[in-house]
């Protein structure tokens, strides 16, 4: 059995939230899923053979991960996108080589990023000619938060939001019913999925801003993480937001950085207070690592949904990360430390060979 | 008599929120509260006219202003400041002609130019030697919201907040009980106005986009456009202005503008809807006002708390204008057009002439 085509697509892992920017910001930083896929003739094999794609995984979560093609994530996605397409399944056999180094259920949009790279799967093994703009689309109809995908997709500091849908929009399906449905995704064939379902802008980010991401060992579900946060936030609260998500857009743009304004302005009221109780340590670390008391650190935040906290940095990371560490390790809870630069260039496909052989 | 100064202070009138930015967003516009001063020689007068301050005044609201300095804001909020530092008055005569185009409860920001041009009177007459940074705490201490006192002072297209607060703090009045004291200026002559109370960033704004204001003749309170918001907001809504906030101050930054990105990220639900039974016809018109029938067109939002309309926009102003016109005179409002540019340069102050004569 001879491959037709080497692909590798790699998508980096993001940031979301940044403080006050809850379900709004983004940012792209250099740890990458990486899909390398072999796609081989359907005639150099044999007729029942004829469309198996056999997935490998190795990295985070490689004994929890499924590697059947109906429900691993990554598969199900493009699986998605083809029969939206009116292809029912993959038409090639293939080898998909995952290799996940980014932390699962940690608040670094790993599954934001194993959608993402779906979504390419899909288009570049059913050679449907989709823009980044359009996968945007398909990514959105699955997972309905934009801020991971649409970092994982268009790479930077990033602000995204869906659309409220007009009412000839009714078709889309919520995530949650998509979620369900998954698992049979043919039935997704007449699925029309709208256009720019999602709005995006990409923020300038000075570049000797640096994330260091301390990663506690221990996962967070997402939908607990959101059950946890109120349904409705008095007006002050609100206000604090608005005022320091303005202000931070602006003050993360600026060389050098300004640490007072930008620690002050990741203050958040609308998500970190409450999750405080879904992770031991938290309120600690937001309330007593400064930048008066740690030069080179310029705020503190947690990562998406958490369990990471998010450090942005110009230097001293050892001495940032060390503080975090030991404050954890006061809770009986073990960290791995990751120092990210943030990324300019979001997910990508790279065409290594293509053979007639 | 003789003069021995003359100065020009120069205070922009501002529009805040631009919709989704409540309390936080100001952009500073082509419209100038101006005072024309002329500072005597407290020799050169008789003793009993020592400290005698004449105040003349033309423009929007000239019945109704009062012109004795005690109740005067802008002369009160200058006794403010002089007190803090130890000034109990105006210590030579002077004669203050005030200029005001702005007009008054239309929510373009004319008490924060008011205020801005008292600060700076007390300032310059005291010759205090007050950095803007340091006149902006002053301001901040008489109108606590800093939207329209930071673009009026500052300039530009600007996001600003008041920080909590520190337990030492807590000296800080609030702005109600400072209104309160007014009148008795002198009372805070052991005020000590805290540093850096507000924070503030400038932001970038796209040259070709200007500013129309349809200004109703009619008045607005801040108070009561204050009072009928509610107490808490549903996730939804906060969340809904948080991603339009943070998209709109990129896209207003961006050249060419672009239209049907700004116009959805100008939608707002924290403070229009509930100032819509204040305004009539404000509904209609963000509901129906867009640039898909009005070519030119960026967005529509209340200025402030309103009932003045602010319209973004490139070119086409007067079928804009007319539109709004129209939609205004079905609810028998009148109203007043104009077409404003975004000023970068905030209040300034100018000695036209220093003599000894």
């Amino acid at each position: 059995m001879t491959y037709s085509r080497k692909l590798k697509i790699t998508v980096p892992c993001s940031s979301s939230n940044i403080g006050p920017g809850f379900d709004v910001l983004g940012v792209t930083l250099s740890l990458y899923l990486t899909l390398d896929i072999s796609i081989f003739e359907p005639s150099s094999v044999k007729e029942n053979y004829n469309t198996e794609v056999v997935l490998t995984y190795s990295g985070e979560g490689k004994d929890g991960v499924p590697l059947s093609v109906e429900k691993n994530l990554i598969t199900k996605t493009a699986l998605y996108v083809l029969a939206c397409n009116n292809i029912y399944g993959f038409t090639a056999p293939m080898t998909i080589n995952i290799d996940n180094p980014i932390p699962m259920g940690r608040g670094l949009g790993s599954s934001g990023a194993a959608v993402v790279a779906g979504v390419m799967l899909g288009n570049v093994s059913g050679n449907l000619g989709l823009t980044k703009d359009r996968m945007l689309d398909y990514c959105l109809m699955i997972e309905r938060h934009p801020d991971n995908v649409t970092a994982a997709l268009m790479g930077g500091f990033i602000a995204s939001y869906l659309r409220e849908l007009n009412t000839d929009d009714t078709g889309i399906p919520h995530s949650e019913e998509l979620e369900k449905k998954n698992d049979t995704i043919n039935k997704f064939s007449s699925q029309i999925v709208p256009e720019r379902i999602g709005y995006y802008i990409k923020l300038n980010w000075a570049k000797e801003i640096k994330a260091i991401t301390i990663i506690p060992q221990f996962e967070v579900s997402t939908a607990e993480a959101r059950e946890i946060l109120p349904n409705d936030y008095n007006k002050n609260d609100v206000v604090f937001n608005l005022q320091r998500l303005a202000v931070l857009i602006m003050a993360l743009s600026q060389s050098p950085p300004d640490a007072d304004l930008i620690c002050q302005a990741m203050q958040d009221k609308v998500h970190q207070p409450y999750r405080k109780q879904l992770i031991p340590g938290l309120s600690e670390i937001i309330t007593n690592v400064k930048p008066t008391t740690h030069p080179g650190l310029l705020g503190i935040c947690l990562s998406g949904a958490g369990p990471t906290i998010l450090a942005l940095a110009t230097h001293n990371f050892d001495n940032i990360s060390k503080t975090v560490i030991d404050m954890f390790a006061k809770e009986n809870i073990e960290t791995v430390v990751k120092v990210l630069d943030v990324v300019e260039d979001g997910a990508q496909v790279v065409e290594t060979k293509y053979n007639n052989a």
